[in-house]
């Protein structure tokens, strides 16, 4: 049994807030096509809030607005309940402090009608923690953006300790739907997986910059003229796997597996177990579908081929 | 006084290596003009060679050739004193063994003319480990990469103890006229700066992945929907720079360096000194060079736009 409408019928997005993260999802969903009620704490935000929009509008419109999208669907409120009551999804991008959040999803728990799902940006907090006042916390998810929260496809999504599991699928399913790359978290886990990956990266670099051996510009260098254009294309389990050729992440595991104690990087790496090799093998054969690795290389180049086409052609 | 010669004077090239990264490097510098002579250590690796020749084109074609660049102008031999005689520069990428490649330096330091760069593919080789057998190691650099070496613009350059700065400096402004993106790096330090990143981030994606955290494939969709498109366009220094406004990073360093004590990573931060924090905004500044951040702002969203549109239309 599934309390929630059909994410297809879902035609109405409350935003909450009016920074860079709620502004963002507003332009986001008028840009899919949805009818959009932006709350915003105090009417003052306004323009604030409206220049988040239009500078997001530029590039939704370079990306391609879905059809009958338009700014004039947005309505700006600063009434709670008049915002809640008409939803039909709730995006809640308030500020990151955690008495502020449970105070309000105390009060959203009550106004917003039970079968709305209310997915919260928030990047540094638990729902378990957010929803602690919440009296209906099942349908209360984590739905993270990424920044650029309206250019950036992913969303992470995750519940908390009394978030119902038919909460977070039909989220992952609404995101989808709204044009969005969702994933669904197997933990709750501080920083989620985008942030915690991009996080390893930037204190390695941290630790670089601190012992003289990059600088700032380096870094960047390095980054974007390396492993970031691939990584678009391909990921990094999917990299290794095509470019060990016939053997795949098998052959980058056995043969390189002595590299995971060099000191490559500050970062110990974890024991490479037969069971951690086996997750890593069976994951990226299931990812490569059968396809041979000639196949996958050849496509991995003809797109990183547009992508540095793409970086050349705009700057 | 320099005793190399001037570095848009170089027109021959010679590889070693019939593998990919040799391979891809003899592509990479007939699709920039240049005529190739390619040393392979036995005539039978010729068709394994020319395949990877053959397959790197496609993409070098896609990405533009220069004027007059034809896969006629590659010569294949196994004479390495013939190979090494003619070169203006040689690109070594023999297999990764400490004894082969110091066996091959100590004949390369002999026969190859004086004033003639030769840099080392290595990954995981220092040049003062490679050249300890060479006669004439000043002119011995590394030239490190990165895969596939045709695509991927990085070149890092560093010298072992006995590099001349002069070779060091001519590396690099002549990978830059041969259409790459070269890194001068400050030390040896191992890993370099792109594969001690990507390690870090690796490891995370191991640990997240033994724990039960993650998939593989959870890990390949959050760095392609997330991180990656922006870190192609910005590098992760100026992506946090410029997220955080007017105050830039020095605003990201005082109001998130608490987070860098956030278990958000199985990597501990170094400690957030004055000094690395002056250092970490200083280069910031230096790479804007006083543009606003609306400014790069708005040039981040067009790029990333560009690139999210050449993800999709070559999906």
């Amino acid at each position: 049994m599934n309390m929630y409408r059909d994410v297809s019928a879902a035609t109405r997005v409350t935003t909450i807030g009016a920074g860079p993260i709620g502004g963002g999802w507003a332009a986001h969903f008028l840009a899919r096509g949805y009818d959009v009620t932006a709350h915003i704490h105090d009417m003052a935000e306004r323009d604030a809030l409206m220049a988040v929009i239009d500078t997001a509008w530029t590039s939704l419109a370079a990306l391609g607005l879905e059809r009958g999208a338009s700014r004039d669907r947005l309505t700006v409120t600063s009434d709670l309940k008049e915002a809640a009551q008409g939803a039909e999804f709730i995006q809640e991008s308030a500020p990151e402090r955690l008495d502020l959040k449970q105070a309000l999803y105390a009060t959203l728990g009550e106004i917003a009608p039970e079968n709305v799902v209310i997915a919260s940006s928030t990047s540094g907090l638990t729902m378990t923690e957010i929803a602690a006042d919440c009296a209906t916390p099942a349908r209360c998810v984590i739905g993270h953006p990424f920044n650029p929260p309206y250019l950036l496809p992913l969303v992470e999504i995750v519940g908390g300790e009394r978030t119902a599991s038919e909460a977070v699928a039909w989220a992952a399913a609404f995101y989808e739907t709204a044009g969005k790359a969702p994933l669904v978290m197997k933990k709750e886990v501080p920083g989620f997986v985008a942030t915690r990956l991009q996080e390893a990266l930037w204190r390695e670099a941290l630790h670089m910059v601190a012992n003289g051996e990059a600088t700032p510009e380096d870094i960047d260098i390095a980054l974007k003229n390396g492993p970031a254009p691939r990584m678009a294309v391909q990921g990094q389990c999917m990299a290794f796997h095509v470019a060990c050729g016939e053997g795949g992440m098998a052959t980058n595991l056995d043969q390189f597996g002595p590299a995971l104690k060099w000191p490559w990087t500050r970062l110990e790496a974890p024991e490479l177990t037969q069971e951690l090799r086996d997750r890593m093998v069976e994951g990226c054969d299931a990812m490569a579908r059968g396809r041979h690795f000639t196949d996958m290389a050849a496509e991995r180049d003809r797109r990183i081929v547009a992508v540095l086409n793409a970086l050349r052609d705009t700057a």
